[in-house]
């Protein structure tokens, strides 16, 4: 099964918005079997919608248009199709009920252009959209078993008509296999030497039903398992075994095995589960380790706050870190992060701290300590510790490397304590 | 002159990588006068981009590759091109120093595969990439004036290699006349009222020779005003004339007039040059506003640091907020997120202080203080002084729409308190 994207707008083409939804709809269509051929980026030019469908229709069974489908008169999509596939537009009364409401609820006053919104192409299967006024459409090609999907270009718009409406639609259209995947987050080890310290294992995977792909992002990797299968229950059964066999190859690595979960996410899950409280001191990170878990929903249940202590004042005041260590040792140094973290230990009550100072650069560096020295340290129940890190000159990869570095070993710190204890 | 981008890799189909490179291409083109008309992205099989060149030169100028130039096997883009062209692969020794260079001064190993990295399509232009060691490629097609650009798909290298070669090389063979364009950054006014602001202007703007695009983003409006002339001067006079104009009917809503600088490094410009200092103390930002600003290099100049007062006992342990206060009009409340920009002051010592303190969502609303109720207050050189923002129920907005109002707010508050003792 082979599909392409066509995705419509001129501000994709003169470069003021950057289609995200392309790959976000080429990894779910991937999951469920699909494979995307090509996307097609194009302008608002009817004309050029036209010749792109006929191109995709020539050799592809799906294709998935998203865009031009607003109310204001750069949105023609809908025109083209009510044209391409001769099904004039009419008005569907249950859909103007839905824009209605959807109007009157937020008080906002309803115009003709939003009226029209109702008229639809009268052969297509309407994809409700209950998060905004443009509706999703279904167009089967005469003849054909070829199907072809028109969705608005607004993210969060078009994901849940996907979600909700294309995919088990397609599922069921085009019996497809079930297919089943399972993820786990890697951090502190590159793909390739991850792929290689499995090696034995991965090479009989494929003959065992497995699949692996290894989805690199900066610091960490993604590993996802997937099988494919007639019945359900026998994918599961062969990627979970697959799971728990890479799980004791690479326990040390692995962040979290929850679908999708962050670094972040999992820190702060576990910490709440564990009823702990964690606080931070940041220096070269400057508020981005904060930040991270401050963006996750209930993440005050274990984030207590903590200090950025960017120039040394604060650090004395705020973190009672002693004048004469830094004196002697300089900021970037042990004996300074270990007291960071211990101060934000005992000023905010927490049960964790996590303290960091380096230079995370371009300019600051010096022969002796030169740029991507990074000192972190974590003060806890189980005592304190610091630890020595060297990255390079980019100063946002070094901020994102040493918060990343940061939370999976204060993850690791938090497991520890607990089996000691329990 | 009309272009067509061709992106190339497996990994932008299957959604592992978001293609950020063809938006970057598309406003560089369009700021110098070639228009992109279509992206398609592709796989790294031979026979879809022989498929593509082929449909973009039917009625293409200009083509553009990225990706599959890569040292590995899948990467195929250059031998496709070398059997398209009929330009045999030949070994480039400048090329082939280069890159054992680039290795040797990195301490790496060179792999064969590197070595090949030195063979060249013998009737293309090389177009070399400092960065990296597969370089960009320029070919005319014959009996034609079309051009075929490669580049690798790494967003750096690309970037570096369109703006050193092949911007300049396409402005001197087209004869592209002059452009010239000036951006501003406002924050606080929507798109549309602010084009309803300054209607009268505009209207008469393309008589004048002037052209205005309204580029949003979150919270903010950048708007680049730009000119096209044979005679450079002419353009530069036109756009700054107008310039002029936008600003004195914009300017409480313009947050930096230098080019392509964000609201965050306007910030710390202003407050470096001005030599202010200042402190953050984050409750429901939760370290976002201190996070942006230190991911700006030199930012230590200008920003001390602060706290992130997550929990009440941090607000009083750390800030020295009144545990009466905190009782008597709770945390989200004018008193308290004023006693936070105080005691951030005072403990840091910096010239100015800004707090937030809000419900951010999803959870922690009531009816009294719904989600997105938000205070922020900035306490300084001129006194202390809070103000009330009402946001809606996304967490990550609400966050980043109070760093901004914050940030932007704290901005004019400098310029006035530098305005009244000057």
């Amino acid at each position: 099964m082979l599909a392409e994207i066509i995705t419509v707008g001129d501000e994709l083409l003169l470069g003021q918005t950057i289609d995200t939804n392309s790959a976000w709809m080429g990894e779910k269509l991937a999951l469920a079997g699909i494979a995307v051929e090509r996307i097609t980026t194009l302008s608002d030019e009817p004309a050029a919608l036209v010749a792109a469908l006929d191109l995709a229709l020539e050799s592809r069974g799906l294709v998935l248009i998203t865009g031009g489908l607003g109310p204001t008169v750069d949105d023609r999509t809908k025109q083209v199709l009510s044209t391409y596939f001769k099904a004039p537009l009419v008005q569907n009364d249950e859909v103007l009920a839905d824009i209605t409401h959807w109007f009157s609820s937020r008080g906002f006053p309803m115009l003709p252009s939003n009226v029209d919104q109702a008229l639809l192409p009268d052969t297509c299967e309407v994809l409700p959209n209950p998060q905004g006024t443009a509706q999703g459409m279904w167009f089967t090609v005469e003849g054909t078993d070829q199907v072809v999907v028109s969705m608005p270009g607004v993210p969060y718009e078009m994901k849940g008509i996907m979600v909700d409406e294309v995919i088990p639609r397609l599922v069921a259209r085009f019996s497809l296999p079930t297919r089943y995947h399972r993820t786990v987050l890697t951090q502190g080890i590159g793909e390739s030497f991850l792929s290689q310290h499995v090696a034995s294992w991965e090479v009989g995977l494929v003959n065992r039903g497995v699949s692996i792909a290894y989805l690199p992002a900066p610091g960490q990797v993604r590993v996802r398992l997937s099988a494919v299968s007639e019945i359900r229950d026998e994918a599961i059964l062969r990627v979970e075994q697959e799971l728990s066999d890479f799980k004791l190859q690479c326990g040390d690595w692995i962040v979290s095995d929850v679908e999708g979960e962050s670094l972040a996410e999992a820190l702060v899950r576990t910490f709440t589960d564990e009823r702990m409280t964690f606080a931070v001191a940041e220096s070269c990170t400057g508020g981005a380790i904060a930040a991270s878990i401050t963006a996750i929903p209930g993440s005050s249940a274990c984030f207590v706050g903590g200090v950025v202590s960017y120039v040394n004042q604060v650090k004395i005041n705020l973190l009672g870190v002693s004048p004469d260590t830094l004196e002697a040792h300089g900021a970037v140094s042990e004996s300074v992060v270990k007291e960071m973290a211990e101060g934000a230990l005992h000023t905010t009550g927490a049960d964790f701290a996590l303290a960091t100072s380096g230079i995370a650069g371009p300019g600051g560096g010096s022969e002796h300590i030169p740029v991507g020295t990074i000192w972190i340290s974590i003060a806890g129940l189980n005592g304190v510790e610091a630890r020595l890190l060297h990255f390079g000159q980019n100063r946002i990869r070094n901020i994102e490397k040493t918060r990343l570095e940061g939370q999976a070993w204060l993850l690791r710190k938090l497991k520890e304590y607990k089996s000691a204890v329990d």
